[in-house]
């Protein structure tokens, strides 16, 4: 099989302003890696964007879907409902060998939902007890934290189980040998934190990955892992006060810097370096998370992504299809 | 009772480089606020940093005690196996009614575990089923976040207390009426979270406080509540992580700055606006957190608190007392 060239599904129909930045996103994916990039959802919302667009020379392809998933959608209704919407038939593409990657801005817990089930979507791999999505912090060291909120609710083999997905993830695709995994708590000696931390603890210290044993949030931002594991919700708590807490402070420098007419100067000349420091922390450079445990690759962004973080998670997908991480999976989880 | 001049207790053995942080704040808060400060501890070691300060006209006193608690005494070995440590002298203090209130940079397992005792300490208020330490947070809204590490594992009817106790602290400390509650959660509907998050949010909107419902790390950060309910668990994560990134992004920005002549320039001009945001989210203005729930006002610092941070925590302290928060919530309890 060829990897230079890739088939991948963008759903159409996922962003909040869809259908433009998921088609936007496509059109300059497909320019940049040269992928053929099918977009699933209505042909009568994507045609137009699509042709407004420069596509000379790409393999641009629209399939056509009846239904659509909306943020709104409670997902328990509409896996089993909605067989026809542009998640349900991307992801059958994806099952079906009739492209390698799966990557969608939408509802997370309906993506997730069908994505599980063999029936409608892809299934789990064999042994995983739950999937789990981890996201790339876009922080320096770029270090991966797994459960981002996928699974509020956690046993310690789930945990174990993220230790385990996650370290393949990051060794893959970082090329990091034996990465660092820790398990977030609210103390780094042993013994601290909650039954579900002890317990976790235990299996991933006889599990055979490079386990370090618990970790702060400190440690996790200053480098000092590769994979931090953590049940969903913590997770997401970890993740949504890392975002408030760094646009808090960009608007308070800014507000300070404003309030003086030296200051201001000063901000003005230092534009070049806080532009460079927002970059970095931009989310949409990553461009989304990838759902790991199902047989096949997933990648799902965020609701409000813009056509550049489609585009990233476009060639974040077809990197974990080059890397072969499902396969990884696969066979490291039977290890 | 003359509420203008208090008699409090500092821990004089503390602070992680005791006596001097603590001892000097002592100094500092009796010259600003005309208290007697009582300072339990070994006098051999006290002393001689005490003779070094001016305290003329001061009414310093100390109250050597043969015993000292160190970080590393696991609390629950050393709450009752010592008990002549500067802790614990310092609670009789304040159970026997020498003093008005207790203020340690100290232990803070121990130091809970011991004003939880009846017999060594103050004892739990009647009704109260986990005293909780909770934080004002230093952003500019100051939220009140309880729990912030003390329990981290956590029941429904926990979470209610801690609401209570956080909203009338609020409503006694700051003078808001009916302060606005909200419960960390990962994501704002209902029906989001733990289960534990879905039954405490069933009794917090039964409870008559004016409680908005689940709220994300977001809300919290930019205003939308005075009082941020939560379990230990997932308070400490979220304190610990908005410390993290606060400080990630200080060091990111400085350094980018730094990289090129004409952005240091303008650092440089912009340095007063740096220096409020950073004086803003300075954890020492706050000095300390209050431990609520037990029958006596005790304040709890950092063990890396500076001579500065400790005369905040008598400020707070000092305001409790005056502002009869351990009352209110005796009688808030019944209600």
């Amino acid at each position: 099989m060829d990897w230079c060239f890739m088939r991948i599904v963008i759903d159409a129909m996922g962003s909040d302003n869809h259908p433009e930045p998921d088609v936007v996103g496509a059109v300059e994916a497909a320019r940049e890696f040269g992928d053929t990039l099918i977009l699933t959802g209505d042909k009568n919302q994507i045609n137009p964007i699509l042709s407004q667009q420069d596509t000379t020379g790409l393999d641009i392809q629209v399939k056509h879907t009846f239904q659509a998933i909306c943020m709104t959608d409670k997902p328990s209704e509409v896996i089993k409902s909605k067989p026809d919407s542009s998640v349900h038939v991307g992801l059958k593409l994806v099952k079906n060998g009739e492209a390698d990657a799966f990557v969608s801005m939408g509802n997370t817990g309906a993506i997730l939902g069908a994505a599980m089930l063999r029936a409608v979507g892809l299934g789990r791999i064999k042994g995983i007890k739950r999937p789990s999505i981890g996201v790339i912090f876009p922080i320096k060291s770029r270090p991966f934290l797994i459960d981002n909120g996928t699974n509020a609710e956690c046993k310690p083999e789930y945990l174990l189980q993220f230790g385990i997905m996650g370290s393949l993830y990051v060794e893959r695709m970082r090329g990091i040998t034996n990465p660092r995994v820790g398990l977030i708590s609210n103390g780094e000696e042993e013994g601290k934190g909650t039954e579900l931390i002890r317990e976790a603890g235990s299996l991933l210290a006889a599990s055979g990955l490079n386990y370090v044993g618990n970790i702060e949030p400190k440690e996790f931002v200053f480098g000092s892992v590769d994979v931090a594991v953590c049940d969903g919700f913590t997770g997401n708590i970890l993740m949504k006060t890392a975002e408030a807490i760094a646009k808090y402070m960009s608007e308070e420098i800014r507000t300070q810097i404003q309030a003086g007419p030296v200051t201001a100067v000063g901000g003005l000349l230092a534009k070049p370096a806080f532009a460079k420091v927002r970059k970095q922390l931009n989310p949409e450079e990553v461009g989304g998370a990838p759902l790991l445990g199902v047989d096949g690759v997933v990648i799902i962004g965020h609701g409000r992504s813009s056509a550049y973080a489609v585009k990233q998670a476009v060639r974040q997908a077809r990197r974990m299809v080059e890397n072969k991480v499902v396969e990884a999976i696969m066979t490291g989880l039977t290890k």
